[in-house]
């Protein structure tokens, strides 16, 4: 799906994203990762072939959470996309090292020279619920 | 699992927690809650039988992740708990004013006399991972 304005400000704001993949047992497996948009693509990078970029290649469902800053009535804010991911490969320290400039700060160098070319997650969102501007029924 | 004091003190300092529960067709649910300790479990309270209710009593199966603050080099700390959640019913509101002192605000009352007595989440933790003190590897 498009991601409206308000969708696409949260994911580029330096929040820190969980992200969601499902294990081969079905079980969740949760890590924190930095998010980058391209397009109405949701991305992250990975150098190494971590668990959750085995679990996506097996199982395109996904979630993704954030706490965005902000307060609706006496709640935080916060954003769930579910949806679909898909694994490329290559790309990753560029991809990494973009990110840092936002999580990090400007100027940093994430992942050195020469480190293996990784993958990258594109999500693309199915649903948006959550607290906060995306949420109608909020 | 009996929880260490880094991973108590975390789940008691006002982080939100992303909650992750399994949908009937295996997909993932997210929503973002409240959490307290009884005990060895992590409680959180649900005065309707929200859709995160109904997959625990469904499929044991979740994870808990949050942002705890403090960084290890340069990337945040974060605290992932997979393990498995039973549901009570009643005591919802008890807890969930309670829990209100700590991420509203002390003299809050959250949910107003006469509410359903709803639902406790008690969540007994399987395996701990994320970055932080909790995380031997990082």
């Amino acid at each position: 799906m498009v991601l409206n304005n308000a969708v696409r400000r949260a994911l580029s704001s330096r929040h820190l994203a969980h992200l969601v993949t499902l294990n081969r047992d079905g079980s969740p497996q949760v890590t924190v990762v930095w998010v980058g948009l391209d397009g109405d693509e949701i991305v992250c990078g990975h150098i190494h072939r971590h668990k959750k970029v085995q679990n996506i290649q097996r199982d395109a469902r996904v979630a993704l959470s954030m706490v965005t800053g902000g307060k609706t009535g006496e709640l935080d804010n916060y954003l769930v996309i579910t949806g679909r991911a898909r694994i490329t490969e290559g790309g990753a320290p560029e991809l990494l090292n973009q990110l840092a400039q936002i999580y990090i700060g400007a100027g940093t160098t994430f992942i050195p020279d020469g480190a293996p070319s990784g993958y990258i997650t594109r999500i693309t969102a199915e649903h948006i619920h959550g607290i906060g501007p995306w949420n109608e029924q909020h």
